[in-house]
């Protein structure tokens, strides 16, 4: 009985550094939203700018750069808390190996900021290249929510993740259409780019609703500002049923960036107040791993006490009837421990049912990843060619981009070899 | 750049942790499957002893308790080692939930032995009792395969959790058959509760084939004792088609049981040929993840010697295309070291997938798991109540348990609630 307990008092321990642990990680989840949420702007910016041939927001970008600069360090003290403290974490292997991939980028972020600013590269360029960055930092992310433990937290962050992503979709939108009216004029490709940006973004907000419940979904469509919606749609609409090459007001520019940024300045403000839920959440789940360790580290006290060790048997009561004789002194309170182990036997099985299902959420994302890498390798593409290639071929199949990935998958044997 | 490899350096010291960690999993898990053979036959010479009133095996069975009492210190020892050092571990929680199950099950044991002694109970209790106290083992090796991060790893860990399975259920018929040859009679419950135990056996054994790979399966099928498997074929015809009440040969007991305990000796020796392959591929992987470690630990000491720092530009080379002008001084060694990380987020893109498929596998049980569940909260049944509903259910409609339980699991919103 006794070593029993013991176990359950580690197994609450495990639970509670696990925790820990993750409430550390859900506080670099929010800083990493609040660096991604300024290289978004900081990208917008830079668009006009080139767009522009150098005219417009170069005062805004520089400001913003600032900013972004700022919050960098927040991220960098954040993975260095991580790597100081963290080798204790679950999935500390994949964390770090993405932590990793995604540094030098934040490392070669001044070149490429001096480059735009002499005018060096063309907007596309510079929208890939703050597009791949953002996509390595939400990369951390992800594997944050995919290594959770907890159920509830996991899917508290997957449905952080998949809002992160919605939102990069809409940074990415507000870049192109930026891009669109800074050059006066539209293009076919342009056009069919904007539409599969407009597409993944309410994927991913679909996705975000099912994770975050009721409450939090109702919140955001109550947050949205109508007006500016509305202005946007109109926008959307008028320069992506133009005629491709025909002229686009470049007095527009200003407008489409304003109207993106009140909606993508309120997404963030759900974007914090998920990252203060998250906060709460592990600071509840921890004070009740905290006071059940202490009920079961109070039982085997009262165990140690006993004068007489109560004799064991209760394990079998349910296969095999006990009689009454071997109900041995201290049979109720070994009766009490057991059905004590039954309880946490059931919650971690129901625990284990729900993270299995907020696995299966994150399981899209694996899917495009994997067909991707499947494209990478047998076709010699790029990563940027072979999700190219998927969003056209969901385009043309009017399929989600989930599904064509399965498609691929299921395909790999028929794929040409790498020659 | 040094800041990315130093993270790579980190990613990798997890996972030599985690491997670490995995090596003595690994040993506990050759532990568990000597304990559990041994408690195996001890269930199969308690029963002929239950069925013979007293008169066969005794004194086999006595020694046979003797080694169980040995094995279960060095179980014992291994929970206590972990519970001493693993706090670290990943799935930390859920495998001492786990042993804390158990725990209480091995306290039990003697009182049930002086049960079965005494002849005070019955024998199709005392199978249950000890099935259950074995299935509560299982589940200790079934959270370890589950815990582990490495697919290699995990894979075999699947193919020896399915292949003690296959023998645990191996070693039920064993006791099932023995108790009808040593009552003189069998009838119709026990012949459907033995072939489904026969069909049980053969699930897990295909599913260890798959896990295994071909070498091992082979390996297995020529270490199955011919003669003895053709007697063995025999004997079940014999008594499954049986008139349900006709009389059996009482001296077939014998027969039974050796031959039973022939064959699942051999599955002994596969079992052990796995626990060896484990050991040494945990080594291997170690060895590898030091090899890579240290390498990189070079290349960041190389990085920290060179007299001026290398501009950081290459993460952006792919997406936005470089002037020969910024590929400055250590360009060559800074592409080093992201391909470096290139290939190190593939082989973990790699890895995820390989982890997805493994688990996969694992599914079956938990199905199972949850539909006994589902049954045990909605219908009030005890666990062995609900898993013989499943079994009695996929027996009359011919098909596989998993099946049922999945055909439960989706009609989950018309079962009756608890009333």
């Amino acid at each position: 009985m006794k070593s029993g307990l013991s176990f359950l008092v580690a197994a609450r321990r495990c639970e509670i550094d696990e925790l820990d642990q993750l409430a550390r990680t859900g506080e670099l989840v929010g800083a990493i939203g609040r660096l991604v949420h300024a290289l978004q702007r900081e990208r917008g910016l830079s668009n006009v700018l080139l767009g522009s041939q150098g005219t417009r927001f170069a005062a805004q970008r520089s400001a913003q750069i600032g900013e972004c600069i700022r919050l960098e360090q927040d991220v960098r003290a954040g993975f260095e808390r991580l790597r100081v403290e963290g080798r204790r974490l679950g999935s500390g292997t994949r964390l770090f190996s993405r932590i990793a991939w995604v540094l030098p980028g934040l490392d070669a972020l001044p070149v490429l900021r001096r480059r735009i600013a002499s005018l060096e590269i063309e907007t596309g360029d510079a929208t890939a290249a703050l597009a791949k960055l953002i996509a390595g930092l939400l990369a951390v992310v992800f594997e944050a929510a995919d290594g959770a433990t907890d159920p509830e937290i996991s899917r508290l962050l997957a449905a952080m993740f998949n809002f992160m992503q919605g939102k990069e979709f809409a940074g990415q939108e507000r870049a192109c259409g930026a891009a669109a009216f800074a050059a006066g004029l539209n293009d076919g490709t342009r056009q069919q780019q904007w539409l599969q940006l407009i597409a993944a973004q309410e994927r991913c907000f679909h996705v975000f609703t099912e994770f975050a419940g009721p409450a939090l979904a109702g919140l955001w469509r109550d947050s949205e500002p109508t007006g500016e919606i509305a202005e946007l749609e109109r926008l959307r609409r008028a320069a992506i049923t133009a005629a491709p090459g025909a002229a686009l007001d470049t007095e527009l520019s200003t407008v489409w960036f304003d109207c993106c940024s009140l909606r993508i300045d309120a997404m963030k403000a759900i974007e914090e107040r998920l990252a203060d839920d998250l906060r709460a959440l592990c600071d509840r789940k921890i004070a009740e791993a905290r006071a059940e360790a202490d009920t079961n580290q109070a039982l085997l006290d009262r165990l140690a006490d006993a004068t007489e060790p109560p004799v064991a048997t209760a394990f079998f009561d349910e296969v095999a009837q006990q009689p009454p004789t071997v109900k041995a002194y201290g049979h109720q309170l070994e009766r009490s421990v057991l059905d004590m182990l039954q309880e946490q036997s059931q919650r971690l099985q129901a625990m284990s049912e729900e993270l299995d299902a907020v696995r299966a959420g994150l399981n899209e994302r694996k899917l495009v990843e994997r067909a991707k890498g499947l494209l990478m390798a047998h076709r010699r593409m790029t990563e940027q060619e072979a999700h190219a290639m998927l969003r056209q071929v969901a385009m043309n199949q009017n399929r989600r981009l989930v599904d064509v990935a399965e498609s691929v998958l299921s395909m790999a044997d028929f794929l040409p070899g790498s020659n």
